[in-house]
């Protein structure tokens, strides 16, 4: 889909094939939160996969490098709606790039590719929310200009 | 589309049509952070109702009461997802309940109608942010038993 560079090395960003599954699923759990979370059998993230991609609304991007292995991941939906005037946004979730690309600029050029692709499909904001034990990550995306105006809620149904 | 009971009266839920796109955006206008942001000409909120009706995972809801004046909005986004061992989320944006309509338990009727909705559609958990300085909303929301657990990011484009 799309390329970018971090480090001095080209990183190709691609919309997720069901070939992926697997090693997407291995970013989500090797990650202090998800270690506990992604212990479901692969039937049911291949099942989440076709839900995902007959979706036109979402897309789950994964990052590769230029030995084409899967380094990182994210899923992005469009909402439309009323509210500020009808203002469209881009919602990310599920952001995990792998231990040994960290610390390249890979995280900052991913998204300025998720804000340019916002930007292309009439987003007005992009929005994200992030569990409040991850200081790194918050600070990565004030660094990013991310105001952290609001508070996350879930509840398990 | 339902009927739900608060204060000893019957409100009905239902689908958002063209018509009611006045009445929505002025209870999104009625508001201590709306007032300065539902500042749009109303054929941006049409636009804005035409993309989100034609979105067959988007529901914008409005409640009615017995003389079928609006007096409540909610849209709900149905979001497909890897993480969380395939969690299919239900997101909850744009929640304003009119002003005479509150402390009579709408809310509460309300969100218990969400819930469900969210289990008939497969959904494992449900999601929203709520503005920081909305002290009363999440006293409501952590009544209702969701977690306050997440910061939430946005970034105007």
């Amino acid at each position: 889909m799309d390329l970018v560079h971090a480090g001095g090395r080209p990183y190709r960003l691609a919309r997720a094939v069901e070939a992926d599954v697997p090693a997407v699923v291995a970013l989500l759990a090797d990650d202090v939160l998800g270690a506990d979370r992604e212990t479901g059998e692969l039937a049911r993230y291949l099942a989440a996969f076709r839900r995902i991609d007959e979706d036109p609304k979402q897309l789950l991007v994964v990052v590769r490098d230029d030995a084409d292995a899967v380094v990182g991941t994210l899923q992005l939906t469009l909402i439309p709606g009323l509210a500020r005037a009808g203002a469209t946004r881009l919602q990310v979730e599920a952001v995990r790039l792998s231990s040994r690309v960290r610390g390249t600029g890979l995280g900052t050029a991913v998204f300025a590719w998720v804000h340019e692709y916002g930007r292309r499909h009439g987003a007005d904001l992009v929005q994200l929310t992030s569990d409040r034990s991850r200081r790194d990550a918050h600070r990565f995306y004030e660094r990013l200009g991310y105001l952290p105006g609001h508070v996350g809620f879930k509840l398990t149904l």
